[in-house]
Parts: C-alpha cells; sequence; structure tokens
C-alpha cells in the first residue's frame, strides 16, 4: 500500500481560539488545503477545471473526531487518500498529525463526502472522467 | 416534544466562498452560535462558567451533512437540542433552515459531541452538575 | 446629526484567538456586518443589487485602530455612517463599542473605502445613482 | 538596501468570497502568517516567548491598501521588514505580490503597528530586549 500524500501546515494566531488550542472548525480548512495540494499533485488544478468544465466540487458530507488539541507555532502534517469514488461523488479519508521530536501524534481523523455540480446551477453532475482517472491511476 | 431551541442569523459576505455559496465550515460557527445561545438561554454563560469552574466545553466529533446551498444576504434558522448527555460529555443535535416566503427548507443537519475538560491541562473532567441539571430540565 | 446606524452582535468562540481576546481581523467581519445591514436598512441588498445591475462593492482601503481588547461572550454595538463619497467610492466610518453596565466603551474605530466594480471584469464603475441617493438622502 | 523577508503561500476556498476573489480581511491573516515567519527567521517563537516572558504581541492598529484581487489557487509572496520601532511598539510595513509568469504584481500593502502586553493583564510592556536586537541587528 503506498503511503499516502502528505502536506505540512503551521499553526498561527488566526487558527487558534480562546480556549489556547486551534478552533475545531479550522481542521476543517487543513484537510481541505491538503485534499486541494493532492489534486494538484494528480495534474488537478480545481479554477483552471472549473474554467474548463464548467463543473466545480462541493462538501456535500464532513465527519471529524478530534482526539488532542493543537497550538500556536506547531507544526501538523495531513493526509489524503481516496476512500472510494463514484459517478458523481467521492470520499477522502484524512488524518492530521502533530509533528513532535518524536513520533507524529494523530490528533484529528476525518471522513469528506465530495459530490460534483454544475458551477452555475449547483446541480449534481457526473464527475469528469479526466478526474476519475487521475484519482484511480495514482491513489 | 416541546420544539427545539432556534436561533436566526444572515450570511454575509464573510461566510461565503468564491463558489458563490456558503464555504461548508462555516455551519461547524452557526452551529457553535446557536448552540451558545441556547446554552445562554438555559442559564450558562461559557466565560463566567469558565472562571467559577476553571473547566470549558471542547467539542469532540462532529458529523455534518450538507443538503442545500444558501448565499449572501441569506436568512437562516439554526436549532440546538440535546440528543445525549453522559458524565464527561454530551451530543448536540442541529439543524439549519433556510426562511423562504414558504415552508423553511432543510439545507444542513449536524451531531457534535462535546466534552468538558479542564481548561489549563485540558485532560477531560466530569460535567458541573448544573450544567447537567440545566441541560436536562429544560431540554 | 443623527446619530448613526448601529448594529449589536455578540463575540463567539469562533471570534477569539488564543491570547483570549478577539483576534483583530475579525473586526473587520464585525464592521461588514454593521454596514451590510446599514445599507439594508437604506433598501439596499447586495445580492438582489449584483442581479440587477452586474456590479458590485470591493473594499479597497482599510484602517483600523483597536483601543481595548474584548472577549468571549462579550456584546458589542457597531456604528456606520457615510464619511465621502464620490463616482466610483465612498468611505464609511465606524466605530465598536463594547456594552458594559454603565457607558458603552470606544474598543475599534474605522475607516473603510469601498469600490463599485462590474462583478465580473473587476474593473472600476460608477456607483449606480440610486445607491448614491439612498445614502445621501438618509445618512 | 538588503531585501525583506518574504512568504509564499497558496490561495484556499476558505480564502475567497462570493466575489470569487480573495475576502479583503484575509488579507491580514497572510500578513501575519509572513510576520510571524519572519519573527521565527530571527529566532523569535511566539508561543515560546509568552511562556518565558508572560507577554504577547498585540495588533493596535492596521492600514491595508488593495491594489488587485487575487483568486482562488493563485501563488502569492508576502514581506515583512521593520519600518519603525519603540520602547513598547513596532510598525511593520508589509506587501503581497501575485505570482505570475512575468513580474510578481503587487496586490495589497499594508502597515502594522504591534505592540507588547502582559498576557494576562493585557497591560503594555516594554518589548523584551533580546526581541529589539534581534529586529535590529537583522532588519
Amino acid at each position: 500500500m503506498p503511503s499516502p500524500f502528505s502536506w505540512t501546515l503551521r499553526i498561527y494566531w488566526e487558527d487558534t481560539d480562546a480556549g489556547g488550542i486551534v478552533f475545531y472548525a479550522n481542521y476543517l480548512k487543513f484537510f481541505e488545503r491538503a485534499r486541494t495540494e493532492w489534486l494538484r499533485s494528480l495534474g488537478i488544478e480545481q479554477q483552471a477545471l472549473r474554467a474548463q468544465s464548467g463543473g466545480m466540487f462541493i462538501v456535500t458530507q464532513t465527519e471529524v473526531r478530534h482526539l488532542l488539541p493543537c497550538r500556536l507555532d506547531d507544526e501538523i502534517v495531513v493526509t489524503a487518500g481516496l476512500l472510494e469514488s463514484g459517478r458523481a461523488s467521492m470520499t477522502i479519508q484524512q488524518k492530521a498529525f502533530l509533528k513532535t521530536p518524536g513520533q507524529p501524534q494523530l490528533i484529528a481523523e476525518a471522513s469528506i463526502r465530495i459530490g460534483w455540480v454544475n458551477a452555475t446551477s449547483l446541480k449534481p453532475a457526473r464527475l469528469p472522467t479526466s478526474i476519475l482517472e487521475s484519482l484511480e491511476k495514482r491513489s
């Protein structure tokens, strides 16, 4: 099994809340940054894709479990990998790990379901074949 | 069955993304605003509670389903109600509805699991009895 | 001199940072919510206006001074009033006050310059006459 | 004159709004990420500094001019450099450039005034000498 795509990012003030830790909703942003870079690594640029195809991704379901808090200045590694894909949607599995001097620690994990819609009508549409092929070839 | 607590809010530019609709991660903020106001309606002020008890809520799990998009200037109603509560955590059920001239339309629904931690150590702790009593009495 | 338009809002977890106070960038959101509601009170709905006119507002310059911090659960009042308007832009003066048992305390003040652009090309355009008339009549 | 510190970042969905471009308030986040990395490059880690000194930075004034819009998937370079520093505050000058196949284009520029406060009382305090020395030596 190949190791999943991973993307490193840093925690800034904007990501934290008055609890002194990262605000939980912001993990959805971290997961999305990693998904976006994973897609980019497969040759899929969303802005260009929309201009060409008239379609765009839309998130239809998210499930996130938070295991450990993280803080300002922490560095985290976020993974992304295809769990399953159908004609009009796909599910991505993602994890976030805190970098430490020792082993990385799992801080959150998520399952994100994504559909493909016409960018004007927002009606569901079939995923472009080119995307499915890119995903299946390399993930 | 009593009708659940509900909180109305408006969609601003800050809530939207380049898809022309509300950015999905922001629904977690909307759900939290409604939860906070629901707790306030039960006499629970989180900042004061932390000063008194040394503890705070922490979100440990979120599940959100997105059914319909909403847009700038839309007005939405968000509900909150207790699904279950234990000694150290509780699960809140929430829905978001788009206000329309006719019937409100369900746009998203969520289940949010919340724990109680010591605000300094972030270690799990028992929910203060006063919170459990407030929740059980009125929800 | 008429008292300026004012809009009350509450501080939630999403607004704070690990300093225990509201993250300064979020005041721009508070100022915008108040501007949006001020425009709405003058009959200007931005989403509808864009559909009709093909144009939209764009912020071109912001100046914000932060005088006092505010915290979770605080309630603040944000004002908005027209400072000056030209053919293609206008400047809005705004203040944020903390509600207290005594006199409200000034916590931040801002000057926000806004232009009008074609929503497709993003090129500057003349403010629709209807907007200028609404602003001058009532502000 | 040495070239200023620069930090590259990518525009994601979270950064955009329904105008199809980056939401202006988010440039304050981009500027802060670059300032944080600039400070880190000078040996200043804010979380560690707070633990040691009991103090933290607080933004007291921001001025931002927006010259050109940018969009999803754009890559931008943000600079940071010391404009002036006193005993209790400093002003940082920052610019954001859009990466293009040709010359980078200036999209926004800012002047950010920052104070140093006791992290508990939030009262202004003198900047630690170690910070002033790091800033003056290398900027």
